[in-house]
């Protein structure tokens, strides 16, 4: 079969290769691959600027195939269902394991590959009506979303969530959000991102670039209660933000770092309003099987801001890399051999 | 100030008398009463079925009034806002203290006067979308609904909540279930009943009468999971079929036993399935707030079935007592002095 | 390699059986079983009382073995570690997963084996300061306990823990909540037994015969609070003096029905008090993990009433209906062969 | 009566005045005032540090007294009972209040005089094996340690508990965190201090200034597991290693911050550790009542580092200054004329 691989930490080190079709052993099951998705985790990783793993592997996290073959004793799930792996392979529920670094993409072999095999364990149906594209920015932007705000924390109707950006994951939790009777309040520096995502379903819009002191606006918006529940994607020196625009004991999930990698955060902020900063990795199975049913409930549609092919990988690993995307970033997985001579 | 009292465990015990009328001392607010609803809790006490305690008091648990007075040092409230007294009157976070009979309606005097006077923290803001009428449904009913649901559950969006009856607490469940995002199964005896709730939001509607079997009913809607949240009004031997139809890992909330005060249950299946089951004993202030913000956000209105005149208390408790109502039974609480040749 | 296999359901469905020495695929361990021990469960399987599941399967739940090879990218454990298989195989943390049938000892293959084979995602090294047999006991009774009273209940220094009778869930429950600063009272018909029971720490002792009403009895000793967590392994009728005896609060873990399969319980006490009645079906690794950092840490050791040779199943399995034991029925696995004759 | 009024935010201005005698209006206590303990607090108020708000107030929030009347109604203490009143007035259990400023010793009049009058809900009884001093020392150090411990968290035996220091909140911690069956890690920049320290249960001991990267050595004494529960107490740029030495899903709980107000933390770390970062705001009255039981249970006692006589207040306040102290400073409140002259 075909397979992208990383050979080396950098954009040049994306190859097509040649692997063994794989056939699934006791518990197993066997997926024809049909649809991946980006994550800015890719980016980082074929930067270089991710923890370092034994390469090859196959790459990218995020995908979705049919299950072609199940082996012995396998019982979740029957050919020509339609599921994605798990990011994290043996993180099913409860707390994020200790030996939590079996995950997709690296160390352990992702999604770009005709043929994948796993145990049934680690996979999950995808909803039924979601085309494959969009089943494909599931498994790490829906579920950190998903996570953070109902196995993390425990969002209510009525409560306020402030979500950071108009990337993959805070559309999820716009989404998510609303699905579950809050009020949203989104950020972003777009005033045409903030009619799409007002579109979608946010109550409030708020353009930090017009409104620097956005953690003002929201404590006026709620009335200076501040919002419960912040997803924070911003990071760097904007964290202070999110906690002067937290409740009294509300929760900020660390979720990404596009400002900076570090923040300087008010000790004695975080004391007076019992505030929880909650660092968040992704998310478990458990998670992402409660995600498919809500989604399908509410015929929920993820946001996809461009399909490529395959072949064009490199291209929308820069897509995400501007960051200027309203949502998700896919590749459909049908024509391998193109990639041979992209560049 | 008029008001009606319970001078003995019976429907002839409710009678008309004088009282001082109350000042606010440090800390306290007086409100001009304006609606109460009324609970089967009440009808238990008139009927002599509830513990016994010292009497008279006011009766009637729930109402509403606008704050007339305020002492020294009150913060929470200003002269004109709209209140409702909280049922337990020391509840206000957290786990139902040990020391929790401060309740309204007896033994500590209730809503049916003209005045009452309280501690500031007994009393919560009602939303402002609503009726006097309608905000006095919310103390027990309301309350006990959202405790049972996001107080000590955590409903989720895609989860399913089961419903039994469209009684007031049952149908308070179906709008917040509806709220979060859940998936809502209700049951009735009455086909009526069943197409009124489900256009108030119920997704499946059951009637037991034709489907005495209604767990297996609710296993197969979800496809066998069961419900995640069971509502219990029944009690008796239906409980069974209750846990029956939670699902692995789920709940079931004791709120009421119209079908009697005492169950035989199968601790096997229990054990299977992990069932938690839970007394409720309505709820504290903070699901009072989080319920009005919610139904703020979401415009929700309480249904309420009758409204009486206060001098028609007995007529009304009456209509609770044949169990035909669907929602709730209200009082206005204009014209005392016309219950004096009431009977 | 020697198995003991239960080929119907009965005591004399169980033989001895040639079967074939298991290898270790990708992710697997091999162990060389040492010692085993008899739960209440396996009593229930022979006498047919348990759902039924197809036959043969290999016998008993619990045991310790010693891992004698692993395969391919196996990383939680080495050739010479100790470990124990875990009960539902495929529940590693969080809730009990809907598919929670892959159970050792029926309807998957048990531990009364020379050799047994499985994912190493399905083992948990044992304490190192305990014997075999000692080890034998944790997979179900040591974990019921542990997940009881801190997974499902979290159980705090200064907290009344109540445990009925002296099983071995029971002792385990004992033994635990002494290691969380709880106050522990226990309950037996047998003064021997509870002298025994104050000597491994419980603070209280109730003889049941001499105080038939033991949950007044349990009243006073807490100045009428009751106890926040009730160890309920009776079931039956006793199961309303347990609510009875709760705090308001409180919890009562269903653990076992010795006294019945089914319960009348007071629905109004129950809501009064807001008790929980929680069913346990065992628990999950994450508590069997914590268990052995816990019991290692306080070098608590389990209570072992009588070691018999497998040879003896069937006595220890007697010893176990008698119901006179004090802790755990364990067994050595040292010579099948001798199983032969047994009757 | 007499009592010592902060006037303005300085050491001079703690000033002895005279005020009237209270008397208890309904549900009211009134204390005869019998000791007080210090606070970093109230060291950060008299220094102009804090929060400003109306002066003058009877400063120092923590001490205990004896009721000496009791208004109307009063039904949880009775005449001869010794209380301490809690610290956020109005907080008695479950989430912070967002008013959540009636707080004692300022903006609300604190301890320091001969009577005290409250509501009796915002009193708790004390531990009846504690001197006055050391009862004294609970309502901030000990419920800050106990929230945290048992209210945020959820410490079980076996657990890892990281305490900072030798102050009055590590030191309730390492004896909290004892008794809850956990293993202690404290760090301490004096052999001294941590040999007092282990003699009190520690189960290891860091010196910070022989030991800089503290947090590598918490990794190898649980071997690479790191702490579940991390108290930390000192703030500035030691919270990264605080950070460090948690574990996987651990959680670290902002107490105070003598290294200094705020802190730069790595978002990649909590993020990829899902660690927990909790700002704490001392606790409610459920944590004071629950640390009560489990301090009798165990006859725990606190740590008084030193007892002056109120005349002394500012000579202690410089002790805690000083930051030398082992456990709490702590005021006997016999002679308030004696104040006078002092300086």
């Amino acid at each position: 079969m075909k397979a992208i691989e990383l050979s080396d930490f950098s954009l040049d080190g994306l190859r097509l290769v040649e692997r063994p079709d794989p056939s699934p052993g006791q518990g197993q099951i066997v997926l024809r691959m049909r649809a991946a998705s980006l994550n800015y985790r890719d980016l980082v990783i074929t930067g270089g600027r991710y923890a370092t793993f034994p390469l090859p592997v196959v790459a990218i996290s995020d995908g979705v195939g049919e299950v072609v073959a199940t082996g012995a004793g396998v019982r979740r799930f029957s050919v020509g269902d339609r599921v994605s792996p798990i990011y994290v392979t043996n993180w099913l529920d409860g707390a994020l394991p200790a030996d939590n670094m079996r995950r997709l993409g690296g160390p352990v072999d992702g999604v770009l590959a005709e043929y994948m095999v796993m145990s049934e364990e680690a996979a999950v149906r995808v909803p039924s009506h979601l085309s494959d594209v969009e089943a494909a920015t599931l498994p790490v932007a829906g579920v950190t979303a998903w996570h953070s705000l109902f196995s993390l924390g425990s969002v209510q109707p009525g409560q306020t969530v402030l979500v950071q950006g108009t990337g993959g994951v805070s559309l999820f939790a716009l989404l998510f959000a609303r699905a579950a009777g809050a009020e949203v309040i989104v950020t972003s520096g777009s005033h045409e991102k903030l009619a799409r995502a007002k579109a979608l379903g946010a109550h409030h819009a708020i353009n930090y670039r017009e409104v620097p002191d956005w953690d003002r606006r929201v404590l006026e918006i709620t009335r200076g209660r501040g919002a419960d529940h912040v997803v924070d994607v911003a990071g760097g020196e904007e964290l202070s933000r999110s906690i002067n625009a937290a409740s009294v004991g509300g929760a900020v999930y660390f979720i990404g770092f596009v400002r900076g990698p570090s923040s300087t955060i008010s000790l004695l902020s975080s004391m007076r309003k019992a505030v929880r900063l909650q660092g968040v990795a992704v998310g478990h199975r458990a998670s992402f099987e409660a995600l498919v049913r809500a989604m399908e409930l509410h015929a929920i549609h993820p946001v996809v801001y461009r399909v490529f092919p395959v072949s064009a990988l490199r291209e929308g690993l820069g897509y995400l890399e501007k960051g200027d995307h309203f949502g998700k970033v896919a590749l459909s997985l049908d024509d391998f051999d193109a990639f041979r001579g992209s560049k």
